[in-house]
């Protein structure tokens, strides 16, 4: 089973919107084990849209086309499938209950050219949309004595995305006569390389491999760590779930505390969490970072009950004056100690962290660009860990790299 | 001219990697009018890569390539131009030395494999590589009868841009018989929607459409604003920034205070120098935004001369023991000015700056969730601004929207 797609849109050529679509389109099917060999990008021209649905099909058995499936004039998509497929377009009388009632309900007058979105090709199977207005299309027919499949989605990619899970994938399996419930499992890593995970799982990888029922892929997710995900599908939701547990557990035995979350999870909600459970509440003191950790940290929904609060201290005397560190060089494990104090004292937190460091770039205090000192100070300062860095990398990668850092460290403090 | 565009890489079929290149190459080709009809992402298979270049050299003037050119065997780009055109391989020795000499400096032994990127198409020319190792080139040869040229270029983002710049673009338009000079201006905007934009320049743009020589377009650049590039080709880069300025200083005086920069500016770096130029500093207290703000500043190399630091006060009371703000409800301006100026007070700066608002997802104080309140507080408090706003949007966009309004506030406040 080879499925290319095509993403529709004029402002995608010109470069207007970066397709991340086909980027989770593209993930999706090899975790699903089907090949995508050429993901397309054409504008809103029914003709040219036609032809590369042509060209494609020749080797291809199915394509996932995104956007186009807008009301207006140049929303064709629906016209290049019924060309191909060789029907007309007729109207839809459930899509177009639909649409009429949402904009009643919304107490707006309805343009006409909303119905065009309730004109399906003749023989396509409706796809009913559950946010917006544009419903889905599958689309299966014969080309030349061989079948395929043309799944027409929106472009707008959170609609895209339910409608791919919800709907396409599982049609596209059963077509290639894979069982039907897809279920993955996220492990989110932080503290060892894609290659020192390869070589740590090697033994697992080969025996998934053998199995051939469980997929396993890597995926960088750059400031949030890396991603170990697993795949199956299986008959029931029951049976693909139970099948990847066994797998999870040998992997998480394996890999130790590199392993701080799954699925939804990130770092600062993990970190978070971790605190909440406590009753502890935590302050910040940043120097290189200026502030990243507390917005990172506040941007989970719900952060207040546990952030006091932070303080950016960028320039040295403002760490002396406000955190209490003694004056000298500020780039070292004992300041970053002192500041991490500081931060407990100045917002009555349970807990402290800093962090002091050269993010370049150039040196400061004869201290190379790179070097950074992190602290976490417990519960009365009765308990403290430090860190010493030494990252070679762009400013802004220090400082990316010094927050996850730091965030982990505060992760392993509370363990 | 048509000029289509090819990104080369199994990965990107995976969606281990978002293709941003064409994005780039799009929104250049669109600004020196040239069309793109298809842009196509394909793995690293020499077959299917030649299939592709035959398919879009049907109807395409052009073709850039990106990626394929590195050492390894599975980069094949070379060897799929050199299929198409016709024609064998051989090796450059001006790239082998290039490569030899690069080895030599890093004292590293040199593989076999990397004098893969010294083979070349005979008949096409080298793109001298300027970063990196692989040197780009330019193919140009017949086909079927007509005219045809394909460029190849890395990659590496960085590379890709520097290399389309200088070489690609250029060459692209002499073909297409424009002058080959290009120059462009870019102005960014703060302060007003793209709609609004397009009609308070409604008559500049129509003019600009008359004239033909020069372009506008408005690129939306997030938290960075929108951006308006002016883009002209001529015989020489005088000739052309000349026919550039006049319709800059039309478009600048037409719409005043919400052009905030231009070219490499960000809001970010305008307020740093500002203040830098009247030799002020800079404090600040921050609370639904979280440090974002402090971070944004210290993105920037060289702030620490500016920014004394900044205080994140996530919970109420740390306003109104560490800030001085009246005990009270915290989200208002008389709240923010008071922030202000407790920043102003901690930190020993000359310009206080504050921040606190609802990003939800729950009301606060019974306030309702997008409101924002911001405060400058100037040079021994003579001075001070407010704004309060309603923003409907997610928490996330909430948060970064009041980064942005608060930067420009300071930056309207220093006029």
């Amino acid at each position: 089973m080879r499925c290319d797609v095509v993403s529709v849109g004029t402002e995608l050529l010109l470069g207007q919107i970066v397709d991340t679509n086909t980027v989770f389109i593209g993930e999706q099917l090899a975790a699903h084990g089907i090949a995508s060999r050429l993901q397309v990008k054409v504008g809103d021209n029914v003709e040219r849209i036609e032809a590369v649905f042509r060209q494609l099909l020749v080797d291809a058995d199915a394509l996932i086309v995104c956007g186009g499936l807008g009301p207006t004039h140049d929303d064709v998509t629906r016209e290049a499938i019924a060309a191909v497929m060789g029907v007309e377009l007729k109207l839809d009388e459930a899509i177009a209950d639909v649409i009429r009632d949402l904009f009643a309900q919304l107490r707006r007058p309805m343009a006409d050219n909303n119905m065009r979105q309730a004109m399906v090709p003749v023989g396509a199977e409706v796809i009913p949309q559950r946010r917006g207005t544009a419903p889905g299309l599958i689309c299966p027919f014969q080309l030349d004595g061989d079948a395929r499949v043309i799944y027409a989605i929106p472009g707008v990619p959170d609609e895209m995305e339910e409608m791919l899970e919800r709907a396409v994938l599982p049609d596209l399996l059963a077509r290639a006569g894979e069982p039907s419930v897809i279920a993955s499992r996220v492990l989110k890593v932080w503290g060892e390389s894609e290659s020192g995970l390869n070589a740590r799982l090697d033994d697992v990888i080969a025996r998934l491999d053998d199995d051939g029922d469980v997929t396993l892929a890597f995926l960088a997710r750059g400031w949030n760590g890396l991603e170990i995900r697993l795949t199956t599908s299986a008959d029931s939701a029951f049976a693909a779930h139970e099948r990847l547990r066994p797998w999870e557990e040998e992997i998480r035995a394996i890999l130790g505390g590199v392993v701080f979350g799954a699925d939804g999870d990130s770092m600062e909600s993990v970190v978070l969490d971790a605190l909440r459970r406590r009753g502890w509440t935590l302050g910040l003191a940043e120097s290189l970072t200026a502030g990243l950790v507390a917005a990172r940290l506040a941007g989970v929904p719900g952060a207040s009950d546990v952030l006091r609060g932070g303080l950016v201290t960028y320039a040295s005397d403002v760490k002396f004056e406000l955190l209490g560190v003694t004056p000298g060089p500020v780039i070292s494990e004992e300041a970053a100690l002192e500041m991490a104090e500081g931060a407990c004292r100045v917002f009555g937190a349970d807990v402290g962290l800093a962090l002091t460091g050269v993010a370049g770039p150039d040196r400061q205090d004869d201290v190379p660009v790179g070097t950074v000192c992190l602290a976490v100070v417990g519960h009365g300062a009765e308990r403290a860990t430090t860190l010493r860095l030494r990252q070679s990398a762009s400013r802004e990668q220090i400082r990316q790299l010094s927050v996850i850092n730091a965030l982990d460290l505060v992760r392993r403090f509370l363990r």
